[in-house]
């Protein structure tokens, strides 16, 4: 047990759970058997999936809860009621440091609501936000804010541009990752005050842990010459869903252009193509931030999407994300 | 002459003009002969690419200007120094009623600060939008604004409203357009207090000129279920960029991702993919909620891109949009 990450799992969160999380936890072992799993929710429905792999047991421990969340409860009923919810418990196991990260593919609005009431916020860090891997053309980068916060000061926008460059570095290894601000335009008088105020503070600030390259607009989001990018929460959402319906909207369109025959001789290829922008292998936002890092996995991911969540837990918690936001604060005077 | 539409046309603007002007106005022909354009520029060089079209003649008219303003000229420079270039005295043809609608592929920030200049808003609106075509599973909508307003009042969206659906009526002959607010979720109690507002005056409004829809996300721009979709210049230009950003993503994904044999095979199935995608089709711009209608075409579109903008252009003054705009209205309090 010593040295393993302790993941503490909502195991009846998004669809096909639990079936689907122990599932995600035996593919995850292929490539990381250094998780241990503590897994919250019904007894008896996650030992009936789990008695189909017994030797999954060694790395899972069932934490009996008699409640669950529901995926469309509103965020404040499922807080107020949801005391006994596998989702409440996994989060205040983090807090109790029973665990190291708590995992979910349950409501996000409920998640980022009772992760709060629970955790407390790292000193000096007025709001959380909630972070994502995007794809781009080399590999991948982060965005944050995707919808957390939907009102954003120079404060929170310059802690975000800390916090993402930890969870960059925690993920990806990389000294001094390239930060920018997504604005409507190139040029330093472009934007909104907000925008200007922290454009300035990025660009003066001396203890940074991270290479300011000023902004960028929405188009160059996936061109790979920045690796996390800053947004308030709205606008965020907005960026990443428009991506989403467009990534869809696209595929859709290629399918119906194809006719079968072109498909039958294009399989390899278009396999290719799939793979190289499977959604799955970017599952899991983080809500940064807290005392203690909540990882977020699509509610309608599969078992693999899922184990790539599982991932993602494994090394913020190796890489030592919430030390690393703690030791690069930028302090702004608002 | 009589009926025919009067359009101004910065010949001088964007690349390859006025050469691609001149193209694209041959090409515009085939699907209507009803336009009469107004060619303002330098006269030597139009005339050496008219020359070798001498049909075009009788649809054309050159007006000399010495001067032009350049693509990566700042909006206020343009402005300050422009008053003899070929897209101030295009937009001051419409100002003094000589012609109907102007059309640039130039500088869009000049364009918009001198239509602002030179024309008057349309009584009760208090801020122009800009409006473009965005493609959908079905066939397109209009999006606005995407990007003339930085900020916007509950005042302001509605008029986006109002206008969006005149010029959806205009463009797609269609009675009562279906109208949307983009927003982070779909709930009455989601987003900013400036959208909450909006909802619920498009929610009472009585003499409306389209169907209320309520909010939509991102990912249902492209769903094809509603017509004009409103939002701030902020949010619609990030949205708009990054949508256009994740197309190349995928597109350039996708040409690595097949081989030469198979691109060869499936030649008529991506050729059909490519024309249904064709941004062409989608170019031209709309500044709305002047008393004349100014269209940016895309600097970089071909001569086949800017005769679709000519035919925004002819549907715009043939379906009488600012009349339409006129007399719908909404009364906002503020």
């Amino acid at each position: 047990m010593t040295n393993k990450v302790k993941i503490a799992v909502d195991a009846m969160g998004g669809e096909h759970s639990p079936k689907k999380i122990i599932d995600g936890i035996e593919a995850s072992l292929n490539f990381n058997k250094n998780n241990h799993f503590y897994l919250f929710g019904e007894k008896n429905i996650i030992e009936k999936s789990l008695d189909e792999k017994k030797d999954l047991y060694k790395f899972c421990e069932i934490i009996h809860t008699k409640d669950k969340i529901l995926d469309d409860e509103s965020p404040l009923t499922a807080a107020k009621r949801g005391k006994n919810s596998s989702m409440w418990k996994a989060i205040e196991s983090l807090k109790d440091k029973q665990t190291d990260i708590a995992l979910s593919a349950g409501n996000t609005g409920a998640l980022l609501v009772i992760s709060r009431l629970l955790l407390n916020t790292i000193e000096g860090i007025s709001k959380p936000a909630l972070a994502a891997l995007w794809p781009n053309k080399n590999d991948m980068n982060i965005v944050l804010d995707l919808g957390a916060n939907i009102e954003c000061s120079e404060k929170n926008l310059s802690d975000f541009a800390s916090m993402g460059s930890a969870l960059f570095k925690s993920l990806f290894e990389k000294e001094k990752p390239k930060v920018a601000l997504l604005n409507v335009g190139l040029e330093e008088i472009k934007g909104n005050e907000i925008l200007k105020k922290t454009y300035s503070i990025l660009k003066n600030d001396k203890i940074k842990n991270f290479e300011f390259c000023g902004y960028i607009e929405g188009n160059q989001i996936m061109n790979g010459d920045v690796d996390v990018i800053i947004t308030d929460g709205f606008t965020g959402n907005i960026a990443l869903k428009t991506a989403e319906g467009t990534a869809t909207f696209i595929t859709n369109s290629l399918r119906e252009s194809l006719n079968k025959l072109s498909m039958l001789l294009s399989y390899k290829s278009l396999k290719r193509f799939k793979e190289k922008l499977d959604p799955r292998k970017y599952n899991g936002a983080i809500f940064l931030g807290l005392q203690s890092p909540v990882v977020k996995s699509h509610g309608s991911t599969d078992f693999f999407g899922f184990s790539h969540s599982i991932n993602v837990c494994n090394k913020i918690v190796k890489g030592n994300l919430i030390k690393k936001i703690e030791s690069h604060l930028i302090t702004v005077d608002v």
